[in-house]
Protein backbone atom coordinates (compact mmCIF):
# COMPACT_ATOMS: atom_id res chain seq x y z
CA UNK A 1 0.00 0.00 0.00
CA UNK A 2 0.96 3.42 -0.83
CA UNK A 3 0.76 6.99 0.59
CA UNK A 4 1.51 10.18 0.05
CA UNK A 5 1.37 12.08 3.21
CA UNK A 6 1.32 15.88 4.00
CA UNK A 7 1.51 17.73 7.06
CA UNK A 8 1.52 21.64 7.43
CA UNK A 9 -0.48 22.01 10.51
CA UNK A 10 2.77 23.80 12.39
CA UNK A 11 5.80 25.58 11.94
CA UNK A 12 6.80 22.50 9.76
CA UNK A 13 6.07 21.44 6.42
CA UNK A 14 7.06 17.73 5.54
CA UNK A 15 6.05 16.16 2.63
CA UNK A 16 6.70 11.57 2.69
CA UNK A 17 5.78 9.01 0.68
CA UNK A 18 5.41 5.32 1.95
CA UNK A 19 5.11 1.94 0.65
CA UNK A 20 3.60 -0.51 3.63
CA UNK A 21 5.93 -0.07 6.36
CA UNK A 22 9.28 1.12 4.34
CA UNK A 23 9.55 5.09 3.57
CA UNK A 24 10.33 5.58 -0.05
CA UNK A 25 11.14 9.51 0.62
CA UNK A 26 10.70 12.07 3.31
CA UNK A 27 11.15 16.00 2.72
CA UNK A 28 10.63 17.81 6.43
CA UNK A 29 11.20 21.75 7.00
CA UNK A 30 10.75 24.08 10.14
CA UNK A 31 12.29 27.42 8.52
CA UNK A 32 9.43 30.16 9.03
CA UNK A 33 8.63 30.20 5.17
CA UNK A 34 4.67 30.30 4.66
CA UNK A 35 3.49 26.69 3.69
CA UNK A 36 2.34 27.88 0.37
CA UNK A 37 5.98 28.69 -0.61
CA UNK A 38 7.21 25.17 0.38
CA UNK A 39 4.65 22.55 0.45
CA UNK A 40 4.21 21.97 -2.97
CA UNK A 41 7.68 22.49 -4.62
CA UNK A 42 8.57 20.34 -1.84
CA UNK A 43 6.43 17.75 -3.29
CA UNK A 44 7.32 18.35 -6.83
CA UNK A 45 11.01 17.50 -5.66
CA UNK A 46 10.37 14.44 -3.67
CA UNK A 47 8.49 13.30 -6.37
CA UNK A 48 11.20 13.56 -9.27
CA UNK A 49 13.84 12.35 -7.02
CA UNK A 50 11.77 8.78 -6.07
CA UNK A 51 10.51 8.74 -9.64
CA UNK A 52 6.99 8.90 -8.20
CA UNK A 53 3.69 7.87 -10.51
CA UNK A 54 1.33 9.58 -8.20
CA UNK A 55 -1.53 8.02 -10.04
CA UNK A 56 0.14 4.59 -7.72
CA UNK A 57 -0.67 5.75 -4.37
CA UNK A 58 -3.32 4.59 -2.89
CA UNK A 59 -4.61 7.42 -0.76
CA UNK A 60 -3.55 10.84 0.48
CA UNK A 61 -3.12 11.02 4.05
CA UNK A 62 -3.46 14.57 5.49
CA UNK A 63 -2.57 15.95 9.32
CA UNK A 64 -6.34 17.19 9.24
CA UNK A 65 -5.48 19.25 12.47
CA UNK A 66 -5.65 20.92 14.28
CA UNK A 67 -2.74 23.77 14.09
CA UNK A 68 -2.02 27.02 12.23
CA UNK A 69 -5.47 27.74 10.49
CA UNK A 70 -3.40 28.90 7.37
CA UNK A 71 -1.18 25.63 7.63
CA UNK A 72 -3.99 23.46 7.83
CA UNK A 73 -5.73 25.16 4.82
CA UNK A 74 -2.62 24.85 3.07
CA UNK A 75 -2.13 21.36 3.60
CA UNK A 76 -6.41 20.54 2.90
CA UNK A 77 -6.20 22.70 -0.14
CA UNK A 78 -3.44 20.60 -1.39
CA UNK A 79 -4.39 17.24 -0.25
CA UNK A 80 -7.87 17.83 -1.39
CA UNK A 81 -6.59 18.60 -4.96
CA UNK A 82 -4.02 15.71 -5.61
CA UNK A 83 -6.95 13.57 -4.52
CA UNK A 84 -9.57 14.77 -7.01
CA UNK A 85 -7.43 14.98 -9.50
CA UNK A 86 -5.81 11.93 -9.18
CA UNK A 87 -9.70 10.20 -8.05
CA UNK A 88 -8.18 8.83 -4.85
CA UNK A 89 -9.37 9.05 -0.90
CA UNK A 90 -8.07 11.90 1.80
CA UNK A 91 -6.96 9.91 5.20
CA UNK A 92 -7.59 12.39 8.34
CA UNK A 93 -5.13 12.47 10.53
CA UNK A 94 -5.30 14.01 13.85
CA UNK A 95 -2.31 15.95 14.26
CA UNK A 96 -1.20 15.16 17.48
CA UNK A 97 -1.76 11.52 17.22
CA UNK A 98 0.16 11.68 14.29
CA UNK A 99 3.02 13.87 16.69
CA UNK A 100 2.55 11.14 19.36
CA UNK A 101 3.64 8.48 16.70
CA UNK A 102 7.20 9.69 17.08
CA UNK A 103 7.29 8.19 20.42
CA UNK A 104 6.51 4.77 19.02
CA UNK A 105 6.78 2.16 21.60
CA UNK A 106 7.63 4.52 24.15
CA UNK A 107 6.74 2.83 27.71
CA UNK A 108 4.77 5.86 29.65
CA UNK A 109 2.80 8.87 28.34
CA UNK A 110 3.38 10.55 25.06
CA UNK A 111 2.29 14.51 25.69
CA UNK A 112 2.70 16.35 22.54
CA UNK A 113 2.14 19.92 22.92
CA UNK A 114 1.54 22.31 19.98
CA UNK A 115 1.07 26.31 20.73
CA UNK A 116 -1.82 27.31 19.89
CA UNK A 117 -1.55 31.14 21.22
CA UNK A 118 -3.54 32.81 23.78
CA UNK A 119 -1.95 31.28 26.47
CA UNK A 120 -3.02 27.92 25.06
CA UNK A 121 -2.03 24.35 23.95
CA UNK A 122 -3.05 21.84 21.32
CA UNK A 123 -2.41 18.63 23.11
CA UNK A 124 -3.60 15.34 23.52
CA UNK A 125 -2.32 12.25 25.77
CA UNK A 126 -1.06 8.66 24.10
CA UNK A 127 0.46 5.63 24.97
CA UNK A 128 1.89 2.27 23.57
CA UNK A 129 0.51 -1.41 24.25
CA UNK A 130 2.29 -4.18 23.30
CA UNK A 131 -0.02 -5.64 21.15
CA UNK A 132 1.37 -9.57 19.56
CA UNK A 133 -2.11 -9.66 17.03
CA UNK A 134 -0.37 -6.60 15.40
CA UNK A 135 1.83 -6.80 12.70
CA UNK A 136 4.40 -4.20 14.54
CA UNK A 137 3.82 -5.83 18.22
CA UNK A 138 2.66 -2.55 19.79
CA UNK A 139 -0.63 -0.10 19.16
CA UNK A 140 -1.23 3.37 19.80
CA UNK A 141 -4.00 3.89 22.90
CA UNK A 142 -5.78 7.38 23.13
CA UNK A 143 -5.64 8.40 26.87
CA UNK A 144 -7.07 11.79 26.29
CA UNK A 145 -8.22 12.82 22.81
CA UNK A 146 -6.89 15.88 20.90
CA UNK A 147 -7.95 18.88 22.50
CA UNK A 148 -7.62 22.89 22.93
CA UNK A 149 -7.44 24.18 26.52
CA UNK A 150 -5.04 25.21 29.35
CA UNK A 151 -1.37 23.71 29.72
CA UNK A 152 -1.48 24.01 33.33
CA UNK A 153 -4.47 22.10 33.71
CA UNK A 154 -3.35 18.63 31.64
CA UNK A 155 0.02 19.29 33.52
CA UNK A 156 -1.91 18.92 36.59
CA UNK A 157 -4.01 15.59 35.30
CA UNK A 158 -0.65 14.05 34.24
CA UNK A 159 0.89 14.79 37.64
CA UNK A 160 -2.41 12.93 38.85
CA UNK A 161 -1.56 9.85 36.36
CA UNK A 162 1.82 9.13 38.54
CA UNK A 163 3.12 7.51 35.50
CA UNK A 164 6.00 8.72 33.34
CA UNK A 165 6.13 11.35 30.41
CA UNK A 166 7.72 12.59 27.72
CA UNK A 167 6.80 15.59 26.18
CA UNK A 168 7.45 17.14 22.71
CA UNK A 169 6.15 19.73 19.85
CA UNK A 170 7.00 23.31 19.43
CA UNK A 171 5.30 24.31 22.34
CA UNK A 172 7.99 22.38 24.54
CA UNK A 173 10.36 25.24 24.25
CA UNK A 174 7.50 27.72 26.65
CA UNK A 175 6.53 25.47 28.81
CA UNK A 176 9.82 23.60 29.56
CA UNK A 177 10.60 25.28 33.14
CA UNK A 178 6.95 25.08 34.29
CA UNK A 179 7.10 21.08 33.57
CA UNK A 180 10.42 20.99 35.07
CA UNK A 181 9.04 22.92 38.49
CA UNK A 182 5.59 21.12 38.92
CA UNK A 183 5.94 17.72 37.92
CA UNK A 184 7.12 15.05 40.55
CA UNK A 185 6.91 12.13 38.20
CA UNK A 186 9.55 11.31 35.67
CA UNK A 187 9.80 13.23 32.53
CA UNK A 188 11.82 13.33 29.31
CA UNK A 189 11.74 15.53 26.14
CA UNK A 190 11.59 13.97 22.85
CA UNK A 191 15.37 14.95 20.59
CA UNK A 192 15.47 16.71 17.30
CA UNK A 193 14.92 13.57 15.49
CA UNK A 194 11.27 13.21 16.78
CA UNK A 195 9.72 16.11 18.80
CA UNK A 196 7.78 17.55 15.84
CA UNK A 197 5.91 16.66 13.15
CA UNK A 198 7.03 14.44 10.21
CA UNK A 199 4.90 13.16 7.54
CA UNK A 200 6.37 9.78 7.84
CA UNK A 201 4.30 10.00 11.16
CA UNK A 202 0.71 10.81 9.06
CA UNK A 203 1.81 8.13 6.55
CA UNK A 204 2.47 5.44 9.36
CA UNK A 205 -0.89 6.25 11.26
CA UNK A 206 -3.14 6.72 7.91
CA UNK A 207 -1.89 3.31 6.66
CA UNK A 208 -3.51 1.49 9.75
CA UNK A 209 -6.71 3.72 9.74
CA UNK A 210 -6.93 2.97 5.73
CA UNK A 211 -6.91 -0.56 6.64
CA UNK A 212 -9.95 0.37 8.64
CA UNK A 213 -11.47 1.55 5.86
CA UNK A 214 -11.26 5.19 7.15
CA UNK A 215 -11.05 7.30 4.34
CA UNK A 216 -13.11 10.42 2.70
CA UNK A 217 -13.71 11.26 -0.49
CA UNK A 218 -11.87 14.72 -1.49
CA UNK A 219 -14.94 16.35 -0.99
CA UNK A 220 -15.89 15.48 1.88
CA UNK A 221 -12.49 15.99 3.55
CA UNK A 222 -12.45 19.43 6.33
CA UNK A 223 -9.64 20.43 8.65
CA UNK A 224 -10.37 19.79 12.39
CA UNK A 225 -9.78 23.42 13.75
CA UNK A 226 -11.02 22.83 17.47
CA UNK A 227 -11.76 25.93 17.57
CA UNK A 228 -13.13 29.25 15.81
CA UNK A 229 -11.22 31.32 14.08
CA UNK A 230 -9.91 34.85 14.77
CA UNK A 231 -12.37 36.13 12.44
CA UNK A 232 -14.99 33.95 13.90
CA UNK A 233 -14.53 35.00 16.87
CA UNK A 234 -14.78 38.01 16.53
CA UNK A 235 -18.02 37.81 14.54
CA UNK A 236 -19.54 35.54 17.33
CA UNK A 237 -18.51 38.59 19.83
CA UNK A 238 -19.91 41.74 18.06
CA UNK A 239 -22.92 39.13 17.25
CA UNK A 240 -23.34 38.70 21.66
CA UNK A 241 -22.39 42.65 21.76
CA UNK A 242 -25.38 43.51 19.27
CA UNK A 243 -27.95 41.11 20.88
CA UNK A 244 -26.92 42.45 24.59
CA UNK A 245 -27.18 45.59 23.06
CA UNK A 246 -30.79 44.58 21.73
CA UNK A 247 -31.97 43.36 24.89
CA UNK A 248 -31.36 46.68 27.14
CA UNK B 1 24.83 24.71 18.34
CA UNK B 2 24.22 23.69 14.27
CA UNK B 3 24.75 20.63 13.08
CA UNK B 4 25.06 19.14 9.20
CA UNK B 5 24.47 15.71 9.25
CA UNK B 6 25.04 12.73 6.55
CA UNK B 7 23.73 8.86 6.29
CA UNK B 8 24.37 7.41 2.94
CA UNK B 9 25.36 4.21 5.03
CA UNK B 10 22.61 1.72 2.99
CA UNK B 11 20.07 1.88 0.84
CA UNK B 12 19.00 5.25 2.47
CA UNK B 13 20.42 8.57 1.38
CA UNK B 14 19.57 11.33 4.11
CA UNK B 15 20.66 15.16 4.65
CA UNK B 16 19.78 16.69 7.73
CA UNK B 17 20.41 20.50 9.40
CA UNK B 18 19.74 21.09 13.09
CA UNK B 19 20.09 23.69 15.57
CA UNK B 20 20.62 22.63 18.91
CA UNK B 21 16.91 20.41 19.58
CA UNK B 22 15.14 21.25 16.47
CA UNK B 23 15.34 20.04 13.47
CA UNK B 24 15.76 22.60 10.87
CA UNK B 25 15.55 20.55 7.94
CA UNK B 26 15.69 16.94 6.54
CA UNK B 27 15.39 15.34 3.20
CA UNK B 28 15.83 11.22 3.41
CA UNK B 29 15.20 8.68 0.38
CA UNK B 30 14.89 5.48 -0.02
CA UNK B 31 14.83 4.45 -3.89
CA UNK B 32 17.51 2.89 -5.20
CA UNK B 33 19.71 5.44 -6.87
CA UNK B 34 23.48 5.59 -6.29
CA UNK B 35 24.47 7.96 -3.35
CA UNK B 36 26.39 9.73 -5.46
CA UNK B 37 23.19 10.64 -7.65
CA UNK B 38 21.24 11.60 -4.80
CA UNK B 39 23.39 12.71 -1.66
CA UNK B 40 24.93 16.19 -2.81
CA UNK B 41 21.60 17.52 -5.28
CA UNK B 42 19.52 16.39 -1.55
CA UNK B 43 21.91 18.93 0.34
CA UNK B 44 22.01 21.47 -2.24
CA UNK B 45 18.08 21.22 -2.37
CA UNK B 46 17.91 21.73 1.29
CA UNK B 47 20.55 24.34 1.54
CA UNK B 48 18.44 26.26 -0.75
CA UNK B 49 15.01 25.90 1.06
CA UNK B 50 16.49 26.53 4.44
CA UNK B 51 18.36 29.17 3.34
CA UNK B 52 21.27 27.88 4.79
CA UNK B 53 24.94 29.39 5.11
CA UNK B 54 26.59 26.40 5.28
CA UNK B 55 29.71 28.35 6.89
CA UNK B 56 27.32 28.66 9.92
CA UNK B 57 27.31 24.83 10.83
CA UNK B 58 29.12 24.24 13.99
CA UNK B 59 29.97 20.39 12.47
CA UNK B 60 29.26 17.50 9.81
CA UNK B 61 28.16 15.01 11.50
CA UNK B 62 28.67 11.77 9.18
CA UNK B 63 27.13 7.96 9.72
CA UNK B 64 30.64 6.73 9.52
CA UNK B 65 29.93 3.08 9.83
CA UNK B 66 29.62 0.25 9.23
CA UNK B 67 27.31 -0.24 5.83
CA UNK B 68 27.63 -0.19 2.13
CA UNK B 69 31.29 0.71 1.44
CA UNK B 70 30.45 2.59 -1.61
CA UNK B 71 27.97 4.36 0.56
CA UNK B 72 30.18 4.76 3.11
CA UNK B 73 32.98 5.85 0.62
CA UNK B 74 30.43 8.49 -0.48
CA UNK B 75 29.14 9.81 2.72
CA UNK B 76 33.10 10.21 4.01
CA UNK B 77 33.99 11.79 1.11
CA UNK B 78 31.46 14.24 0.83
CA UNK B 79 31.39 15.34 4.57
CA UNK B 80 35.54 15.67 4.13
CA UNK B 81 35.19 17.96 1.06
CA UNK B 82 32.52 19.88 3.31
CA UNK B 83 34.51 20.06 6.94
CA UNK B 84 38.11 20.77 4.51
CA UNK B 85 36.28 23.80 3.01
CA UNK B 86 34.52 24.92 5.66
CA UNK B 87 37.24 24.31 8.27
CA UNK B 88 34.63 22.43 10.63
CA UNK B 89 35.64 19.45 12.39
CA UNK B 90 33.95 15.80 11.93
CA UNK B 91 31.42 14.00 14.14
CA UNK B 92 31.48 10.70 13.51
CA UNK B 93 28.42 8.75 14.60
CA UNK B 94 28.36 4.83 14.54
CA UNK B 95 26.15 4.01 11.86
CA UNK B 96 23.88 1.41 13.81
CA UNK B 97 24.02 3.95 17.12
CA UNK B 98 22.00 6.67 14.75
CA UNK B 99 19.38 3.86 13.78
CA UNK B 100 19.09 2.73 17.34
CA UNK B 101 17.78 6.44 17.95
CA UNK B 102 14.85 6.16 16.00
CA UNK B 103 13.74 4.21 18.87
CA UNK B 104 14.44 6.83 21.63
CA UNK B 105 13.09 6.85 25.30
CA UNK B 106 11.90 2.89 24.10
CA UNK B 107 12.08 0.79 27.33
CA UNK B 108 13.88 -2.79 26.55
CA UNK B 109 16.28 -3.05 24.06
CA UNK B 110 16.50 -2.05 20.51
CA UNK B 111 18.06 -4.36 18.07
CA UNK B 112 19.09 -2.53 14.70
CA UNK B 113 20.24 -5.01 11.94
CA UNK B 114 21.19 -4.03 8.49
CA UNK B 115 21.84 -6.40 6.22
CA UNK B 116 25.76 -7.37 5.64
CA UNK B 117 25.25 -9.95 2.74
CA UNK B 118 27.11 -13.06 2.88
CA UNK B 119 24.11 -13.97 5.55
CA UNK B 120 25.61 -11.58 8.04
CA UNK B 121 24.10 -8.25 9.38
CA UNK B 122 25.67 -5.23 10.92
CA UNK B 123 24.11 -5.06 14.25
CA UNK B 124 24.34 -3.94 17.96
CA UNK B 125 22.14 -3.53 21.24
CA UNK B 126 21.41 -0.95 23.07
CA UNK B 127 18.60 0.54 25.66
CA UNK B 128 17.69 4.02 26.91
CA UNK B 129 17.65 4.81 30.74
CA UNK B 130 16.17 7.96 32.87
CA UNK B 131 18.87 10.41 33.38
CA UNK B 132 17.01 13.70 35.43
CA UNK B 133 20.64 14.88 34.65
CA UNK B 134 20.45 15.06 31.10
CA UNK B 135 18.81 17.95 28.92
CA UNK B 136 16.23 15.53 27.43
CA UNK B 137 15.40 12.78 30.66
CA UNK B 138 16.97 10.26 29.25
CA UNK B 139 19.86 8.71 27.95
CA UNK B 140 21.36 6.04 25.55
CA UNK B 141 23.58 3.13 26.66
CA UNK B 142 25.40 0.30 24.65
CA UNK B 143 24.52 -3.54 25.75
CA UNK B 144 26.54 -5.02 22.88
CA UNK B 145 28.99 -2.37 20.11
CA UNK B 146 27.99 -2.72 16.93
CA UNK B 147 29.70 -5.73 15.59
CA UNK B 148 29.15 -7.39 11.80
CA UNK B 149 28.25 -11.32 12.25
CA UNK B 150 25.71 -13.85 12.38
CA UNK B 151 22.00 -13.38 12.90
CA UNK B 152 21.01 -16.12 14.78
CA UNK B 153 23.77 -15.87 17.41
CA UNK B 154 22.61 -12.37 17.99
CA UNK B 155 19.13 -13.91 18.48
CA UNK B 156 20.00 -16.34 21.05
CA UNK B 157 21.91 -13.70 22.88
CA UNK B 158 18.44 -11.40 22.95
CA UNK B 159 16.60 -14.67 24.07
CA UNK B 160 19.08 -14.77 26.77
CA UNK B 161 18.61 -11.97 28.31
CA UNK B 162 14.77 -12.02 28.40
CA UNK B 163 14.06 -8.39 27.83
CA UNK B 164 11.20 -6.93 25.21
CA UNK B 165 13.14 -6.00 22.29
CA UNK B 166 12.27 -3.88 19.38
CA UNK B 167 13.83 -4.59 15.83
CA UNK B 168 14.61 -2.18 12.61
CA UNK B 169 16.50 -1.91 9.86
CA UNK B 170 17.00 -3.06 6.17
CA UNK B 171 17.57 -6.79 7.34
CA UNK B 172 14.13 -6.94 9.40
CA UNK B 173 12.24 -8.11 5.92
CA UNK B 174 15.22 -10.91 6.06
CA UNK B 175 14.75 -12.16 9.09
CA UNK B 176 11.50 -11.32 10.45
CA UNK B 177 10.09 -15.15 10.11
CA UNK B 178 13.02 -16.45 11.73
CA UNK B 179 12.24 -13.90 15.03
CA UNK B 180 8.77 -15.14 14.76
CA UNK B 181 9.85 -18.59 15.23
CA UNK B 182 11.99 -18.35 17.77
CA UNK B 183 11.46 -15.50 20.06
CA UNK B 184 9.77 -16.02 23.48
CA UNK B 185 10.52 -12.80 24.70
CA UNK B 186 8.19 -10.09 23.41
CA UNK B 187 9.33 -8.26 20.50
CA UNK B 188 8.22 -5.93 18.04
CA UNK B 189 9.01 -3.91 14.62
CA UNK B 190 9.20 -0.25 14.54
CA UNK B 191 6.98 1.35 11.70
CA UNK B 192 8.05 3.17 8.52
CA UNK B 193 8.68 6.69 10.26
CA UNK B 194 11.44 5.18 12.10
CA UNK B 195 12.54 2.25 10.61
CA UNK B 196 15.35 3.06 8.63
CA UNK B 197 18.81 5.45 8.66
CA UNK B 198 17.43 9.28 9.45
CA UNK B 199 20.33 11.88 9.22
CA UNK B 200 18.17 13.83 12.01
CA UNK B 201 19.58 10.97 14.19
CA UNK B 202 23.37 11.14 13.17
CA UNK B 203 23.00 15.04 14.11
CA UNK B 204 20.82 14.13 17.76
CA UNK B 205 24.02 11.82 18.68
CA UNK B 206 26.58 13.83 16.89
CA UNK B 207 25.37 16.58 19.28
CA UNK B 208 26.01 14.62 22.55
CA UNK B 209 29.14 13.63 21.20
CA UNK B 210 30.86 17.42 20.24
CA UNK B 211 29.49 18.56 23.88
CA UNK B 212 31.65 15.66 24.80
CA UNK B 213 34.57 17.20 22.43
CA UNK B 214 34.37 14.09 19.91
CA UNK B 215 35.74 15.46 16.86
CA UNK B 216 38.06 14.69 13.86
CA UNK B 217 39.70 17.39 11.46
CA UNK B 218 38.67 16.56 7.86
CA UNK B 219 42.35 14.62 7.51
CA UNK B 220 41.85 12.19 10.32
CA UNK B 221 38.35 10.89 9.40
CA UNK B 222 37.91 7.46 8.08
CA UNK B 223 34.71 5.05 8.06
CA UNK B 224 34.37 1.91 10.10
CA UNK B 225 34.11 -0.55 7.71
CA UNK B 226 34.35 -3.49 10.09
CA UNK B 227 35.53 -5.89 7.35
CA UNK B 228 37.56 -6.25 4.90
CA UNK B 229 35.84 -4.74 1.35
CA UNK B 230 35.52 -7.70 -1.40
CA UNK B 231 38.97 -6.62 -2.62
CA UNK B 232 40.88 -6.87 0.19
CA UNK B 233 39.52 -10.58 1.15
CA UNK B 234 40.25 -11.93 -2.45
CA UNK B 235 43.52 -10.49 -2.04
CA UNK B 236 44.32 -11.55 1.77
CA UNK B 237 42.86 -15.00 0.46
CA UNK B 238 44.93 -15.22 -2.87
CA UNK B 239 48.10 -14.69 -0.70
CA UNK B 240 47.39 -17.16 1.84
CA UNK B 241 47.09 -19.42 -0.85
CA UNK B 242 50.35 -18.64 -2.19
CA UNK B 243 52.03 -18.73 1.09
CA UNK B 244 50.59 -22.10 1.54
CA UNK B 245 51.53 -23.31 -2.00
CA UNK B 246 55.21 -21.98 -1.06
CA UNK B 247 55.28 -23.93 1.76
CA UNK B 248 54.59 -27.40 0.26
Amino acid sequence: MKLLALDSSGNVASVAVTEDDRLIGEYTVDHGKTHSQTLLPMLDEVKKMIELDLSSVDAIAIAAGPGSFTGLRIGSATAKGLAEALNKPIVEVPTVEALAFNMYGYDGLICPIMDARRNQVYAGLYRFEEDPDTEEGYRMLTVKEQFVGDFGELLAEIEAMQTKVVFLGDAVALHKETIKDTLHVPFGFAPANCNRQHAACVAALGRHLLLQGKSVAAGEHKPIYLRLSQAERERAERERAEREDGAH
